[in-house]
């Protein structure tokens, strides 16, 4: 059994109000220093079997199909050891 | 500017049904072999000037009050490079 990791967030260019409104509590609750936050998800896959390349390639494309909406979101997949 | 990523995480014994929902689609699709899915969710923090031992602990705490319910999730902090 081997864990996938896919990460998954917002553009750059696209405004995310959930980070903003984490950044803005963060200044009135007192943490400095903080110039930006942005949210977004984390899915941890347990696969069966090893992770080969095909397998990657299948979890890709489970991302681009059914976790991430490739108009407004990046993914990235990598295998957690 | 460094980046510091806040991983959120359902603790292990607690149920995802969004995960859960998640894999019965895979296998709806026909992706095959994928034994669990568990959902959560991925800060990334712009943090002014650089990272060290206080600058971690001030984001730890941030976690723990702000992005993380410690009651049901469990969290980790990491400088990505």
């Amino acid at each position: 059994m081997a864990r996938v990791v896919v990460d998954v967030m917002l553009k750059p260019e696209i405004l995310d109000p959930q980070g903003q409104a984490i950044a803005g509590a963060c200044s009135r609750l007192g943490f400095d220093g903080i110039a930006q936050v942005r949210q977004g998800k984390r899915f941890e896959i347990e696969v069966e079997g090893e992770v080969d390349e095909a397998r990657l390639a299948d979890v890709r494309r489970l991302a681009e199909t059914l976790l991430a909406n490739t108009v407004i979101e990046d993914f990235e997949v990598r295998v957690e050891s």
